[in-house]
């Protein structure tokens, strides 16, 4: 029996949620809801010390940090739909684009979408109201990121990841012009794991991914939009919370 | 047939290289000098076109990131000695200690290490060649990272980053009081990833790594500085680059 805690089929809560479904694995869903900080809960806590989604209760044993559950799915259920390739090299190949993402395309994207969307859940708050919700995340890193939120990212930090995204956008479309998946010739965890990021910024970063900047990019995202799984996903699942429902890549 | 190209068995490039030496692998060694910037000459560059070390070379094959080389050893050498656990779980949990080296603790040693080593080697260039090196770096970051460290890492930086390193410290040494290895019952690449980074912590980072403070964590650098392959390894390769031997950690 599988439990899977997310916000819902985007960001980083989309990679397992996406694999869980390419595989044809059923798992029960268990959707947090981010606005209301159930993710920093005791009741959650409890499950992920670090307060953060997604994570997988599998019979009683809990996995955590998207893209390791993701590893996890392919060993754990051999038999199911392969998202990983058997070839140690093409394996290899597929780690180098997950590790990317979870590395230096993730952060650039959420910090963007945290301005966007995350402050502005921040400055609603009382002053009072706002410092006890972060005494309760349990990770340092995150405390910061929500003072910094409220208080507004410093213009430098934007113009930084905006560089960051745009150099994101350039690397994953130049390699999507002469290659069908990340990995050549398999869709795989690698497509999952950048999708969950990139799937979103031909609304929110129109100006830098669209048809004529980013054709490969472009093909891809639609290409995997266009999958079955992915349909499925998209149409049973809902986000609970949506500010601006095309543009949310928090 | 297998080549390793890497800075010798220190940092990142540790990893692999131990990994090759616990798993009884032969293989070529390739050590590049960091101060003559071997690692970002044309003839590197072909082979990781990021510049970086370490990379393993297989019979024509090329595998970048320490961390997804450690893998590439497992998936590719499955009857040699193995440093992964079979059960996905624990597998998991390895992951979750890889990936929190490369994306939190190897980061702040870092730039520590270079505070204290790369910033000397870069200040003692003249403008004309230090911009001439800079040039042939091939990642944007890196070339930030070599002009601050020629500039001089602002405090604040410096202290955020020794914070990072002392909560590090704290989060191994609690694992480490309790468990023999960091994943219960099996010596991994999680503890060789970690190890990578925290070997020499006891001479350049005393203060926080030490027999009172820190007992679980020095247990675990001295039982695996203990264990046979890795006493080979540090006799038969030496860091061509060695400004303070004990202390670098670059």
């Amino acid at each position: 029996m599988l439990k899977l805690y997310s916000f819902g089929p985007g960001a980083n809560s989309l990679k397992p949620m996406l694999a869980l479904y390419e595989k044809g694995l059923d798992y029960e869903q268990v959707q947090l809801n981010p606005a209301k900080f159930e993710h920093h809960s005791d009741w959650y806590k409890a499950i992920n010390p670090r307060g953060q989604v997604p994570a997988l209760w599998d019979d009683g044993k809990v996995v955590t940090e998207s893209t390791v559950i993701c590893e996890y799915l392919e060993d754990a259920h051999p038999t199911a739909v392969k998202l990983r390739p058997d070839d140690p090299f093409e394996r290899a190949e597929m780690r180098v684009w997950t590790k990317w993402v979870d590395e230096y395309f993730c952060w650039c994207v959420s910090t963007i979408g945290w301005h966007r969307y995350v402050g502005k859940m921040a400055q609603d708050l009382s002053d009072a109201e706002f410092e006890e919700k972060v005494a309760n995340i349990p990770v340092y890193e995150q405390q910061v990121k929500w003072r910094r939120a409220r208080a507004g990212f410093p213009q430098d930090m934007l113009d930084e990841e905006m560089r960051k995204i745009a150099v994101s956008v350039k690397k994953l479309d130049e390699h999507l012009r002469d290659n069908e998946w990340l990995v050549p010739g398999m869709y795989t965890l690698a497509d999952i794991c950048n999708f969950a990021i990139a799937n979103g910024m031909q609304y929110g970063f129109a100006e830098l991914v669209n048809r004529d900047d980013t054709p490969g990019l472009i093909r891809w995202i639609e290409q995997i939009n266009a999958r079955p799984a992915v349909k499925t996903m998209f149409a049973e699942v809902q986000r609970e919370i949506v500010h601006e429902k095309k543009e949310l890549n928090v």
